[in-house]
This record gives structure tokens, sequence and C-alpha cells, in this order.
């Protein structure tokens, strides 16, 4: 099975003034590509830094994706670490620098020294087009480097990056709200994991009281295999009398 | 100057499924003690994984912040995984037990096995007194261990681990939103990062057509040197006859 790390860098998410959503959208397109999401970092922006956890998570993991940091001002230093990283030169690429060209001339930008370093790209990655700003992203061995901005990294992953992934089955979840605290049904459900090794079986409580309960996620690639799992903890819920609902 | 590391313990977070907040949340307060966090992990609810992790990261900062992984159920390994890290034994703790009996009592809910474990602690750890719904954390060298559970894990830093912390002056941010892309006034912040080398200045575009613009935000300890960098940046602007508002 393909599996994934992220990597988001960002001072401004550690600093705690945003929040970071990339690895989250990431994460669940992943899941629908049935590709697993094995760790994420959030990491500064700091060229020893970048360099370091992306030759770890590239040595470990089937795709490593990438955001922030490939923008035009000096906090931007991403492709530099990631050119470091696998010993490659930077230089402008031509088809990077067409793009920027002609999208700067339709904005009535220009197209000056900052914003060309857009066009620099590591020799020998690959473009990730950018169907929104223009400025493009790239791929080199098996990182695939995005922009910070969100809707820009969802234009890039959505239009580039997924139809290049090999799918395989997409993970799915089916959900079962249990009206009971977990401490009331630790039993069942670790029952209903022991019962299905291949599936994972996870409780996530929720606590607004008077509403205290559990959602019980169980998920897996094999749909019909997540139906049996599924009526087998239901099926223990209703001989306790346990009220519960089935998230569809 | 203190520093942290935070790692959140969660499959359902890395399936995408679930946005994390409790990141965002911890770094945002850490952020107000000045305190800097450096890295943000997310990892696999895998006894393995969060020893390594908690190792390196209790080796590296001043503090690190887990959240996630426990509560009473079978996927809830963070406690055997932490006692393993420092290679303590775990056994019922009696403060906490008290507090689960006193706890379940008042609610009419069974204090049976799986919640007991709750109330095993390692060894030498403190408690992490929880306002919400009494099963506490625990602290245990320089890692404190929290509910996952945003609005538990809130409660218990709020209460508990923020007034422990050893403050120093609160980053304090300055932002300048600026009307033109990011491109167009690299030169400026740049300069600006250079002249004021103790402060960090960074540059966050936003991309909502017809709103496009850049927002610097310039952060640091000392609130006279951050008024004065942020005069100095909007000189620039201003001759340069460049729109921008301060968003105090």
């Amino acid at each position: 099975m393909e599996n994934a790390g992220i990597i988001i860098i960002g001072n401004e998410i550690l600093s705690g003034r945003t929040l970071d959503r990339n690895s989250n959208y990431i994460s669940d397109r992943c899941s629908k590509a049935g590709i697993k999401v094995i760790e994420v970092r959030i990491v500064e922006d700091d060229i020893k830094v970048i360099i370091k956890n992306v030759i770890n998570f590239s040595k470990k993991f089937t795709h490593v994706f990438v955001t922030g940091g490939i923008g035009p001002t000096h906090d931007d230093k991403t492709t530099e670490a990631i050119a470091s990283a696998f010993k490659r030169k930077i230089q402008v690429n031509k088809k990077a620098k067409r793009l920027l060209v002609t999208h700067y001339k339709k904005s009535n930008l220009e197209l000056n020294e900052n914003r060309m370093k857009m066009a620099k790209i590591p020799l020998g990655a690959r473009l990730i087009l950018n169907p929104v700003s223009a400025a493009p992203g790239f791929k080199i061995k098996n990182v695939w480097v995005m922009a910070g901005v969100p809707k820009i990294m969802q234009g890039m992953f959505a239009s580039y990056v997924e139809p290049k992934l090999k799918k395989s089955k997409a993970f799915i979840s089916k959900e079962i709200i249990v009206y009971k605290p977990e401490g009331d049904i630790a039993d069942l459900v670790e029952e209903t994991q022991n019962q299905y090794l291949e599936l994972d079986v996870g409780s996530y409580p929720f606590y607004n009281p008077p509403n205290v309960g559990t959602n019980i996620i169980i998920r897996g690639q094999n749909d019909s295999l997540l139906s049996k799992a599924r009526k087998y903890l239901t099926k223990k819920l209703k001989s306790k009398d346990i009220l519960y609902s089935i998230n569809e």
C-alpha cells in the first residue's frame, strides 16, 4: 500500500496565528485515493530544518507532500532547501517563466525580479501547474512541492497532483454515534477491533454536556467487511440496550 | 528562551476526518507566554511511534505538549507509551482514583475497569487536573500529556498547565495589510527584515479575487522595536504610493 508524509512549512502556523488546513485537505484526498498518511510535521521556515525533514520523509514514505515557502519573498526558502536536499542546482525553468510572463501580462502586473524567483526550479524537477495564480510548484523524486495558500494548494493538488497518483481502493469510514460515554462501551469496541483485525476501529468521545457520547469509526478499504464489523458492534449495543445511530 | 514541541496523537486526524485544532490552541497560548513552538508532529496511535517521538522531542525542547490517547478505550495508548519512553511502571494513582470515584458518583456512571485505566499513571508523574471531565493528564520530566478532546485539553491547559509555565515576554505581532500582491513589495519587506534582524518579518499572501494582497506580520517580544519596524515599512509603502492598512 502506498503511504505518505506531509510537511507544512511556516512560522505563521507555529506562532498560532494561522490554523493549518492544508494537512487536513491532503490527508482527506489521500484517504480517498487509498494512500495512508503516516505523519504530518509542521516546521519552521529554515533551510536546514526543511532539508533534514524532506530527506527523512523522502526515504520513509511513498509520497511526500510539502506546502508553503515557494513564493517571491525573502521568507520563501523551500525551493532552495529542496534543491539542496537532492543536490540539484536551481535555474530558470523556461516553461515556468512562460507561464509567469503570460499571467502577469494578463493581470497587468510587472514580472519583476522578485517574481522571477518563482520561475527558478531545481534542475530535473517536473512542474506542478497552478490553475489559480500561475506560479508553479514542482515534483522532484517522490516529493511534491506546493504553495502554502490553501486555495492555490488545493488547485494544484486537485488538478495536477491527484490525477498523477496511483489510486488504490479508497479508505472508507463507517461511523456509529453511541449515546454513552466511551468508558461504558470500551469492551464492545475492543471486541470489535479484535474480531476485525484488518480494520481500524477508533473511539472518539464528544463532550458538550448534555450531549456526551462516543463516535466509533470503523475504517478500511473493504466495504462489505466494514458493514459486517458495524453489524457486529451494533448487535452488541442492542443486546445491552445502548442507544446509537448510524451516520451514513 | 524557552521553546516547545507539540505531538498530536490520532489516526483520526491523519485520516483527514478530523481537523486538528489542538496544536493551534497550544501554539497560540505558548506565544502569549513567550515560549517559541519549534515543531508540531501529528503521529499514529502506535506505541513505538509515540515512544520514539516523545524521546526525541523531550531531548530537544524545553517543553513537550502531547495530546490524545489517554482515554479508556483500546486505541488509547499514550500513557503506556510514555511510561515506556521514560522506563517507568504504570500503577493506579490514588489521587487520580479519588477524582474518578467522586466524578462518576456525581454523574451516576459506573467506575468500571475501562475507566479505571484512566487512574493508571506512570510512577513519579504529576497529575494534570481536568476541570471538565475529571480524568487527569500527567506531566513526566518535561512532557505534558493532555486529553485529545479540544474542550478537555483546553480546560487542562488553561487551568493547570499554563499557570505552571515560566512566563517570559509574550510574542507580539504587528500586522500590516498591503493591497498589492507580495511580488510587488518583496523588496520592501526584505529590507525591513534586514533592518530589524531581531524581529521575524513574514509575508503571507491572500488570494480571493478581487481581494488580492499581502499580510505582513512583524513578530517579536519588544513592542517599541516592533512599532519602529512597522513605521519603517509603512514609510516605504507610502513613498511608493502603495495602499495599506494597519490591523491593531
